[in-house]
Formats: structure tokens, C-alpha cells, sequence
């Protein structure tokens, strides 16, 4: 695929495959009907109107087709907006798959697989370490896909393995500054904790909340299973109840989610943990996209607020320069 | 057993059975060691204090013994205190037992179960069905004798049981006036929401928090018992989340507990019937102890109101007036 | 009248009469003036534009002016619109009347009134009933037709009198359930809390806030009246004063608009009622909208929740379907 | 009357007359009655036991009774007490009365009463005035007796109408800033707004919460009043409206008991000065009792802040230092 | 100039000199490029925009231009907007200046300044008036010219000087009323409270907030400030650390961006006047621009409230009714 | 110094040398004068009466006094107090040290600095190593002996060097995950982060807070010292800017002291590093005390929680039991 979506300027003609995110029908003010689609590829998406639509367009141009698109990058009411010159959906022959339009981890899912399986060999407390290798072989193939969430971090396909891989790492290192810390019980919490949003969730590259995600929440679907998959693996020990506590405070408080705050010290730093990840994925990703000097956008999950790049950073080797593959060893 | 100890006076006599709650030994600005006891029978609790207690004593008056005082009710720091002359455990032959210390629901055991089968025998969804009667079978003992709390309402034996069946008959009247509401989801949310605090609480006559009352609640708990519940029963409709989903939200919001806010019609109602229901129980329970111009002592739970008996009320026949029996028809 | 303009889809012809709720004027782009008018009927409004309107046309088509209206319904910016063909104002030979145009409460005003009065000679307490009768009597005709709101609940004509209706219900069961509740009192309280909204809202079709509504507000309003009344029937007991506490407290806590919180039983009653019936009647009136397996839209008044319709519910019989009269028995 | 009890210290020797403010009895651990007194002057109270009480004791010293006592003051438990030699009632040959023993407003009612009828004639519009006066005629005596409160600030005699007349003075002085304002709806509702404390305090030696004040508040009490004093005086005009919203909304705040917040200019202006004035009451006592260098103790009422007196004040004529007549010039 | 561009009517025709505040570029959904263009004068500002503008025009066009003007006012979407009918850049023979398109204090720069400076020489504490000498002297010119902030209160140029100005006024009378007052304190504290704005705002006449103002906020640049200066002038008593609280603490509450709140009366004082002359302004500025018996818009920062003028304000003869001269005497 | 205090039980006879770290004076009932002493050395504190003390000894037995004690440990009022059989003030010839009467950091001091010195070493940004050189030299001795805090987290001798060695370990492996990261500017913000508390505290043995500690607290302190040390090296750029935010908005949210929240990722970064290590702190140090199936005292500064520590951590090798050597490696 050619130059993503959101590198294209106002006034920059357009001409590739894109991605049906939503679509819907509207009637001009002098009564003609017409269609607007939200399409995106890996970089982003963009708002588009077709104009006249006919019953079988819209019956065509549904949400999750990709289409072949001709058209120009304008502006309206302050936005980009691409007008269509022609459309038509993808065929076979074109080669393209639903996966080529949605933004990935930047780590390879064998690498993320690999940091996983190594952070479980390292545990030692057999009870702990059964139940999670019991979850990821039920989960392993959505474990390594799903995003992390639908906005806001990790929001893209395995953003909930990368986002595991990350605080395993954060992990190992403060269990090397405290080594108080229980690191088994740790890594248990931290690669349980969120999976609840693979039934949470709808799918990987248009997710939205199930019934079970809107009516109970991640947390208590996964407490749920973490006592199911006891009782199946007959474990009994306190650690089935710690695990269970761990998921269910990992969000801190009452307000947040969490019927009970953190209790014991694991769960505490997994709460924490799971913030610095969290913020870093999206300051990291928000910086990113400015210049020294310059203020972020607001970041809505990050209390609204806009971040400054100081001008000092010019003179710095940003990490994006270097080489991709050194990113999270 | 005579006039219970919240009936007596300073000044007067007592001789009688108390059942030990709390025992914990200390010293005296001499060096010499004394108990305090907080001793109870279920009219309420009364602290008294054991000079020159011997090792001997300390082994003897332990939380849950039984023991025969002769004493006098004094006053200490504005609070009566029980001054022990003698002092010894209650022997078989005594003929008393714990649950004669403990205060009782105002509806026998009996009545309770009856209603209890009588609104399951209501219920024609057969899916709701099956899993209420699957519990109330589960947890038949307990689930007649247990506290629906260690304080603020329903903290007596039998409380949850009385609080239930208070709770259907509420229920019962709401569907006559508002007959969109489903009833069978109704009653069977209403009988589940509290069983939770059967795996909560450590007994019944002296009820703490259990180690998963603490790290889990009786939310979650029971939210996993439900979905345990159904697998085994082999129940798969829709039911199974609902009913799941009432027993979460029924606290009303996040901050009270419950992470997901009611988002179904009956579990709105399931809460506001189970605020309804607390609250007349403290309400009536704190007013009977006074007299038509005087305002009752603070009520924790009621956000620390007083609140006020109207001297109209000295003409009107009241309640506790009449036949005990009538009460809960 | 024939169909409702609610029950239009996008496309459809109109032609009828509807009452202008509101009219203002603009000018487009190129300067020319047009017209914005809100329409209304008993289900529901719709926005509608009078291009190219005279003078002329904005002295005629005024708020409260019933109109005969020919057009079509199309889609504007995600919204149904009503596009004018014709408009002419209505004749007094086209025989429609305002009362036409508003929703109407579910119980018919006779039926109301009947049981308000039954309400009444249930009491016993002469100076609580003698208020209650005064105040019937004074209010007698906006009490059976104004709504109880603007909007959020019972904001319908004759709202008012069917939510104090339905509250009386809920409170002749309970004190069934709880026979400490002064009944008198609580009938009293339930059928003055909201009349000072007849000071607070300017009228019955198009109520607004009037003067004393928005600086004073319901409740102080009537807490002054109930003290003239009772000066005016020399009624000097305590009665008088904890009705005005109750009317005083009935919004539950200072934020809320009651400076002071319930402080005597049936004021903490009057406050929990006032809430089911409020709650019921948004919830209903949203539920009945949405097909089982869907979530209504989100309700502002109930937290912004949007709540979800079983999908078991399909199999249920409910209650519209039912005969309408059997509503409120 | 001598020395007041505060101005004693640990040690001294104590002869003269207090008035008991509370009178309670109690039983020592020995079992012997004692009586617990709270005993005041005008510069404070003293806690005092009086050991081996009779029961005559217990019927000859009771609240509002004035004692003369010879004693001394002891230190127990960090606190100052009065340790008691001999006690007895005061007889009418001892020439004491119970408004000796009150603390008082550092002005003389007199002049109070000067400048709150000064303030009158200055008022314009006939409406205000004539509503103000009917108030001024009602409650002449206990509006120059009464205490702004129970506590925190104006708490002694006369100290309601102290914070009127020095609120009138502030009044007057922004109205020379702020020309806009309206002088005399302001002077009316600095006059109005804590009248219905009258009503809301029982007395004013040893002042308690009415039920009114407990169930209404001064505030709903007041708004009635004016509305009642109005129709008496058979005024019309929008005067008695806004009235009766500027005492309804002077706390400023729905959560500070206030259901409309202010909503008219004078209003808020009145609200912001009964702001300043109460605190600047609290201020200046609480730092007239300490040295420069030091903190006061806590003021609960500021938000329980303590306050600092820098050491630079050390250099500057204090104002009580002053001719007290020179004060509220 | 002639009359303003918010005295203006839609409909009228424009011709004059505006100051271009804003400017941006867009494209029509027909591909075609317009700017838009924000327009002030002193009395407000108006939107416009510039159809088929050229890239010459977006460089000529840009904010803080002066642009002559011929056009209409029109209606857009509700709001009034000038459309263009002819536009060229101001020249230096027209004779305008930025100055004139902004509005100004209703008090001459030069009375402000006699105002300060008299306020200064009644100090006696000779630390105090060296470093607020020191700082009038440091910023004369911006100090004068400056407005106060953004938007909400006093935002118009001399704002500083004049809320500084009103303030010492309100001052100097809460001194008369309560001589306790450090007045010195007081007036140091008043006129250096808000000059940390000079380095928080980047200009006059379109004022945004600096790096400096949105990294660390006006209070610590000022709190920094007055401690360089005062160990520039070798002042070294406890006035400075007061000084720098009084700063500190000028905005009440942690919330609102004070660390520490008020802790010396002075300090609790100033953040009383500030709240008074702040509300005063923006209610004063409000209510001009309504008639008796309407609402004034919502106000955001008075908590969003609309404030309504009384009908009886008709019949008083306004300020702004008599000679401006009298206002601030 | 033999066995702590801390370690004794009640009945344990007591000889040693103990710190005065607070003297009261209080008198008996009878009217004799005592003293009340808390005593304390590295293991905790205690407190003691000394009866019948004479003037002389309250001239003696003054806070930051050895004495040397002889006694028992007694209970009092469920407390453990010091019953005093002799008491005399340390000698020059007893060696005994203040230092050896407080808590000490678990690392030596050597450490600490040598670990600060490396950081500084990895700083590359001249002008943020510059400003810590500086500060590293001006506060060489203080910043190597206070303590973080009066309470709650790193409270002992050279807690504040612990503490920011502790989170330079954190920054430092952070930085490994997080390559966007300024390693530079995190190093400095973390070292100078709370070297205000310099000033806010009074001294390394009985910290209290200085009188600038209250009126301004550490933050607003240190962030004007950055100011002043960046003039004095004549360093210019935005770095100066940049680390004064930092140090401001460290503590995350303006009700928490911060003025502002974080702007930059480092400031971020800082504030969750900041609350990790001090958590793990206070968590450490107090699950230390407790044994595998208990819950600790509850934690104030962790939101009054109590946290349990497994049963399972029985089987563990605990930290405290390696060579405390490996601690911080």
C-alpha cells in the first residue's frame, strides 16, 4: 500500500484502498439522498461523502468492505474531508485483507508471544503459574491480536500484548529495586488483568463493547473466570483469592471501576504499573507528532490536558530515529 | 433468661447469663492485670472490667463463652458499665445456648421460608427459576439464619431472610402498580443480591468479615457463584448475564460499589426497593426506643441524621401496639 | 386528528395541523430571510423553515398559533425536518384546539380526581386534612392539568396530578408493609410536595419557568403557602410545621434543593416515593420505545444512562398491549 | 464582678459568681455520685466536678442557676478545671443577674439601634422601607438582644444586630465604589437576612435550636415572613419577590443551604458581605488572644485553618489598644 | 471612528477601520480557498469571511493587521457576521492605530496612576513600600496598560491597574470598619498580587498566555519575583515570606491554584476584595447591557449563572446615567 | 545501645539512654505537678510520666535531652507506657549521640552520595547538570542527613537522599523501556524535586515544619531557588523554565499542592515515580511487621487502607533475610 491516509495534505489528490469504518445515509436539504462513510487505513481515517447515493450503494458500501477510492483531500467546517471522484469495493484479485487497515503494535506478535512464554518460565509458584498457562492456551490466538482498548492506549491489533510485554518489563525491573515484591504473583496479575476485554470486546479491527462488556465490565468477567478455571484445574490455595483480588482492584478505586482497592502489595503495583504504561503509550504516541516547541493536542484520558515538547529536544537523537527493532528489548 | 442488660438502670442489680464478645487483657497504672469484657445478650452489649484477672482467667473468658455474672450497673465516662462481683462459665447444665444471646428477626424462620416458597412459586420463567431454587437448596441453612449485616439494618440472626422477604412483598405491590416490570427477574434479583454475604460473613452470632469478604466482597463473589451456577445447571439464555448484572449494579454506583450502575429496568428497582427496605428498618427500629417531641440518636448509616418523632404521633396507636403477628402479613 | 407527527419516516408526505411551539427568524448567507419554527403535536416536534418569509408571515406564525401545514419529512443534518410546501394558520371552522396538541397523561382527569378524593376521606388527623382540602379546593383546576415537569418526567398535561396519584398508591402498600408510617401525614405530604409548581410554571402547553420559579423556586414557594393556609384555618399544631419540613426536605439533600433532609420518617418516605415514580415513569416511557435485545437512548434525568431491553422480554405480554384501563387500578 | 474565670491560670485561687450552663451527674468507679458542671462568665467556661453529690445537689444546681464558689484552678487531662472548696446558689441580695454572665458585642445596643435606624432613613424605596420597618417594630427586642449564632462568629448578646450594623457599614462603602448598586434593596436584605434566627435560636443566654430551626432553618422561616409581612401590609411590587430571593439565596449556595443561588446583584453582594463580616469576627478574636510570632488555635469555621501573626505586628498600635469608642465609627 | 461594530444591526451596512484578531484558511466543499477572519474594535468583534481568497490575501491578511472595511451585517447560523463587500490594509496616512480597537478602563490611565501612587505613600512599613516601590518602578509601563486577564473580569487595557485601583479602595474602607487590619500589608499585598500577569499574558491588545504563563502561572513567577527582589534591596524581615504568602495564597483554595490557602488575616482579606471587585466588574458590565425585568446571558465564570435586573430598577437614575468622572472617587 | 525501646513488652524491666523529644508540664487532680516526657531512640517512641516533678527537672528534662532511664514498660490506657524509677540527664563520658536516638535510611550515606554522583556523571545536557551541580553543593551536607517527611514515607535520617537515589533507579530503568524519555531532565527533576523540604523542615532529629514550610511550603520554595541559582550561573535557556515546572507540578494536581499538573512527560514521569517509591516504602516497612496471613495497622497516607500479606509469602525467601548489602544494588 501506498502513502497512508493521514499523510496526505488538503489539496492532495487521493488514490488507493481504504477501509469502511461506519456508514451511513443522509437527504440533502433539497431532498437528495446521499451517504457518509468513515474510512481509514493503518494511519488513521477520514470522512467522506457520496453524494447521490443509489439504494445499491448503500447496500454496497457497508462497514468492514474495503473499496478502491479515487478522489482529492478538501477541507470542511475545519476538517479534512476526501471527496470521491469514483469508489468501488475490492475485489479478490486486489490482494488486500481487512489486517492491512488497522494500525499495529510496534512489536512483531512472535516477539510479544516470545517475552510472554519467558516471563511464565520464570515463575516458580506452581499454582500461580498453572492457572495463567491454562489462560493463554484458551486465549492464545485473541490474547496476541486484540487491541488493548477501543480508544485512548494500546488501541491497536495486539495493543493487549504489548501492553502486557511492557509492564512484564516494568515489572522485573522494580522486583530488582524491591526485591520485597512477590514477582510471581506480579507477573500472574499483570498478564490476567485485562483479559476480560477479549469478551469485553467485539473484534480487533472495528471493536466495540459487547452486552457482557457494557452489563458486568472486564473486571468481574474476569474474576469469574479466574475462579472457573480454578475450580477446573482443582487448585485451592489463597493464591486463586489474590488473583482474583488482584484483577478486581487493578484500577485503583471505587470510582474506577474497582469494587475493592488494593489490598496487597502486588495488587498495588500492578495498579501503578498499569498507569505508567498506559501513559507513556499515549504521551509517547501524542509527542510524537509535534515539534519542539510546540503543545500536543488534549489528550482526553490524560485529564484533557495538552503536552509541551520542550524546544531543547532539537538537539536530542529522538528513540523514532533509531532502529525499530531496539525498541523494547 | 430475665429482663435482658439494655433494660437495666445504673444502679441496679444484675445476675444472669451474658454471652463474651470481645475479651482483651490490660494493665493498670500499679501493674495490675485486668479484663475488659464486652459481654452481650440480645437486648444489647455492656462493658465490664475484671480486676486482678489471673492467667487463669484469661484462658476461661474468651469471645464466645457463655459466662454467669453477679454485678451492679455503674456509670463510667458517661457510659454504663457492669461491675463484676462474680463471675463463671456457664456449664452444660445450665441449659443456655449462643443463640440465646443473639438478637432475632421479629418473623419467625418459618414464615420466612414460606414466603420465600411461596415467590418462587410465583415465577414462570423457568430459566430464572431453576437458579433461584438452585441456591435457596445450596445455601438453605444459612441463608434462614444469617445477618443481612454486622450493623446499621437486618444485623440481627435471620436478618437477611427478613430482609428478602420484606423486599418481595415491596416488590409484589410495585408490579400491581407498574406492570412493565418483570417479575420474575424482579424476584429472582431480590433474592440473590445479598446471598453473597453468606461467603462474607464468618457467622452468625458474631459476624466478622471473611478474608474474600474483604479482598472481594459480596458482589463479586456472588456474581461468580451465578455464572458457576448456570454451567452447572447447563442455562445459557440471557437470564444468566441479567441476573448476573442485578447482583452487580444493585448498590447504584460505582462509589457505593457496584461498577456497573443499573442499566436494566429491574435492577433500578431491585436497588431502590433495597434502600426502601434499609432504611425502614433502622428508621423503625431507631424511633421505637423514643418518645413522641424527641429526636432519635444519630443513624450512621441514615448520613448521620437525627431524626424527629412528631408529639402528634402520641395519639395514634402504634405498631409495636398491636398483635406482633399482624406485622408482616 | 390523523398520525402523529412522530410517527413520520424520513420521505414521508405530511399534511395536518400542528401548534407552533416556538418562531424565530434568520437570514441565509445571500440575505435572505427565512423562518425557524418548532412544531408541535401530542407526539412529539419536529423543526421545520420558512424560506423567503414577508413580514408578514413572522407577525402570523407565533408561538401558541395553531397551524395547517403540507409537506414532507426529510433528513437535515441527522434530524428529521419538516419541509413546508404550505402553511396556513388555522380557522376556528378547522375545529382544533391547543389542548389537541400536548400529551395528555395515561389516566383520565376524572379518574384522577376521584382518587385524590378517596386519598383525602382516608384520613383521619383533622388539621393535616383540612390543609390538604383547602389547598384541593384553591388549586382545584391547575392541579388536574398542569404537568409535574418541563421535561424529564410526567411532563404532560395533568402529570402532576397522575405522578401525586401513582405516589399515593405505592404509599397506601407500603404503609401496608410498614404499619409504623403515619399514613396522614405521608397522603399529605405526597399531595403537596409539588404543588408550588403551579406558581413555578407559567402554563399548561408551553410551560416555561416563571419569575418566582427561577429566583424562588417550588419549593420555598409552597413552604410559605402551607404556613398562610394554616394561619388562614387557624390550624396552629405541629402538623403545620413538619409539613412544611416535608415539603421542605422532599428533594432529599442540600444540593438538591432541600435545605434541610429529611428529619421525621414519613419526609425520608415522601422523598424515596417521589423518586420510584419519577424513575418509573422516565424508564417505562423509554423502555416502550425500544425493541427487546436494545438499549434506549440515554436518559439526562437518570444519570445519562441508557438502559438495555432484555431479549426475554420478547416473550413477555406487556402491559400496552393490555387494556389501557386496567392501568392505575 | 471581678477578673473573669478565663483570665485565671493553673493554680490560682478562684472566689466569685458563675452561671451553670450544664449540669449532668455521674457515678466514679468507686461507685460514689458526682455532679459534672459546665460553669461561665462573660470571658468563657471552666469545666468543674463537684464530688459526693446529694441528690439536693443534683436538684439545686441546674442550668441557668447562678452559683458563687470558692475553688482553685487545677490542670486535668490538658485542660484547665475548676477544683471546688464550697458552692452555692446565688440568692437575690447577691445582686447577680444571668445577662452578667454573657459575653456581650463590643458595642452598646444603644448605638445599634442608632445606626440600624439611620440605615432605614436613608432607604428610598417606599416598598423596601416600609417592609423593613413593619420587621424592625415586630421584633424591636430580640433583634438587639439575640446572638448571630450558637457559635463560630457574633455568638454573644446583641451579636445579631452587631453584624447588621457593621454589614450596613460595608454596604455603604462599596456603594460608593459601585454607584450601580442598589442601596436600598441591599440595606433591606442586609437587615432581613438572619432575622429569622429569632425563630431558629431558643433564647439568649444559653441559645439551642428551636424544632423550627431544626426542621425549616432560619432561612424558609424567613422567606414566609416577609411574604406574610407583605400581604399584611398589602405591598404588591416585584420588591417583596426579590426580597424574599436575596435572604433565600444568601448562603450563597445550594450545598450551604441556600436552593436558588443569588440571582440579582445585591444579592450576591449581600452574600459576599455577610462573608467578610462573619469572617473578620472570627479573625480578630481568635488573634486578639495571640502573641505576634504565633499561630491562633484551629477555627473551624475557616476551614479549620490556623492563623499567623507575623512578628512585625509587634510594632504596630493594635486597635484594642485604642478607645474601644472609636471601633465601629 | 465612528459607531462601533456591536452597535451595529443585522442588516445595516458597515464601512470603517476593524483589527483582524484572528485569521484562518479553508476550502469549500466546492474546492474553492476562503480565509476567515476575526474583526474587533473596542466595542467587540465580529466574524467574517473572505470568499476566493488569493495567497497574496492570506499574507496580507493576519492578525493584528488594521483592514479598512465596506460591507453588511448579516445573519449566519443564529449569530451576526460581516459580509464583505470590499477589504485593503490600513495605510499610515488613515491614521489608526491597535490601540484604538481595544478596549479601555473606564478610568484614565493617569488618574490610576495618581491612585497607586497615593496608596503607596500612606504606607509606614518601610519594608513593604520599598519592594512595592521597587516593582511600580520595574513594570511602570506594562503595569498601567495591561489588562487582567483574558477574558471574564477586567480584560480590556489598564484592567490591571484598575482592578488593583478599586481594590485599594475597597481596602481602604474594610481599614476604617475593622482598624485590626495591617494595612500596609494589606495595599503591598493588593498591588502586587496579580503583576505576575505581565509575564504570564504576551501583549496588550491580543493577550494569550506565554510559556511561562501556562507552565508555571502568574502566582510562582510572582512569588519568585518578590524574592529576588527583596534580596536585591537587602531586605530581609519576615514582611518578605508574608509577602510572598499573601501572593501565594490570593486565590482561597488549592483547587483554584493557591497551595497554601490564606494563613495571615491580610491574606484572607485580599482574597475577599479580589473576589468582590472581580464579581463586581463582570456583574456591573453584564446587567448595563439588559433592561429591567429581563436576565443578563449566562455568566461562566459566576458559576454560569444569568442575573436578572428587578423592574424597579427602572425608576433609579443609573451611574452610567451621571458624569463618568464621579465613578471611582 | 542495647535492645530498643521498641522491642520490649509490658512487664519488661528497662535501662538505657533515651531522647527527650517532647516535655509537658500537667498537674494531678490533687494539685502535684508531673511531667510528661516522650522519649524515643532508633527503634520508636514512648511515652513516660515523671511524678512529683520539681521545677529543676522541668528545666532539665527538655526536648533533644539524653537521659538515661531506669523502669518498666507498663499498659496504660491500652498503651505502653515507661514507668520511671530514675532518671538523670546523659554526660559528655556516656558517648552517647543524638544521631544514635533516630531512624537511619538502610543504606549508608557513602552510598547515597556515590550514587547521586553517578547520576549527575550521566548528564549530558549542560545547562540541567549545571543547576545540579550547584544545588548538590549548596545543600552537600543537609540533603545527605534530612529526611523526606515528618511521616509517612522515608521519615528517618537521610530519607530524602534515599529517596531520590531509590527513584534515579526507577528513572533509570524506565528509561531502558522508554527511549523517549529525557534521561537528563527526569535525573535533574527527580534530584531536585524535594530539596525544598531543606527549608520546610527544621532539623534532621525532631523535624517540625519552619514557618516558610507553612506559609509556602517546599514546593514554591525550591521552585524560586531554581530561579535564583539559574541567575547566579548565568544559564538562560528553556531548561531553567522546564525544571522549575517540573519541581512545581510534581505532586500531580492542584489539590494536591501542585499549582499546575504536568505539562511535559518528564513532569509526568516524575510525579508516578515519585508516588511509587514512596509507597513501596511505606508498604514495605509495614508489611515488614506483620506475619503471612494478616493484615497490617491501617496506613494513612495509602488512604487509610489495611493490606494484607499472604499466607503463601510464608514460603518465600524474604528480602530482610538476604545480606541487606544487595539491597539497592
Amino acid at each position: 500500500m501506498r502513502k497512508g491516509i493521514m499523510r496526505h495534505q488538503i489539496g492532495d489528490p487521493f488514490e488507493g484502498f481504504l477501509l469502511i469504518k461506519e456508514a451511513s445515509k443522509g437527504t440533502t436539504s433539497n431532498g437528495k439522498p446521499f451517504m457518509t462513510l468513515i474510512l481509514r487505513d493503518a494511519t488513521g481515517q477520514i470522512e467522506a461523502k457520496l453524494w447521490d447515493a443509489t439504494n445499491e450503494d448503500s447496500e454496497t458500501f457497508v462497514a468492514e468492505q474495503i473499496v478502491q477510492i479515487k478522489g482529492e483531500i478538501i477541507q470542511f467546517r475545519d476538517k479534512p474531508q476526501l471527496k470521491i471522484f469514483s469508489i468501488r469495493p475490492a475485489q479478490v484479485t486486489d490482494g488486500v485483507h481487512v489486517s492491512d487497515f488497522v494500525e499495529k503494535a510496534p512489536v512483531a506478535v512472535g516477539e510479544l508471544q516470545e517475552k510472554l512464554t519467558a516471563a511464565i518460565f520464570e515463575m516458580e509458584n506452581p499454582a500461580l503459574q498453572r492457572i495463567v498457562r491454562a489462560f493463554i492456551k484458551k486465549y492464545q490466538e485473541p490474547l496476541l491480536l486484540y487491541p488493548a482498548a477501543t480508544k485512548n492506549h494500546h488501541e491497536y491489533a495486539s495493543g493487549l500484548a504489548h501492553h502486557i510485554v511492557s509492564m512484564l518489563a516494568i515489572a522485573r525491573e522494580l522486583y530488582q529495586l524491591y526485591p520485597e515484591i512477590n514477582k510471581d504473583l506480579l507477573y500472574a496479575g499483570i498478564i490476567l488483568h485485562d483479559i476480560g476485554k477479549l469478551k469485553e470486546l467485539s473484534s480487533v479491527a472495528t471493536p466495540t463493547y459487547t452486552l457482557a462488556g457494557k452489563l458486568l465490565g472486564h473486571i468481574p468477567i474476569m474474576v469469574e473466570e479466574i475462579g472457573e478455571m480454578a475450580r477446573e484445574l482443582q487448585i485451592e490455595g489463597e493464591e486463586v483469592l489474590i488473583l482474583q483480588h488482584m484483577v478486581l482492584s487493578h484500577h485503583g478505586k471505587a470510582e474506577w471501576g474497582s469494587p475493592k482497592p488494593p489490598l496487597v502489595r502486588e495488587a498495588e503495583i500492578l495498579h501503578l504499573i498499569d498507569l505508567i504504561d498506559a501513559k507513556m503509550n499515549m504521551l509517547n504516541r501524542a509527542l510524537k507528532n509535534v515539534k519542539p516547541g510546540e503543545f500536543t493536542e488534549r489528550l482526553f484520558a490524560m485529564d484533557n490536558r495538552s503536552f509541551y515538547k520542550p524546544q531543547f529536544e532539537a538537539g536530542r537523537v529522538q528513540p523514532e530515529q533509531q532502529e525499530l527493532s531496539h525498541h523494547q528489548k
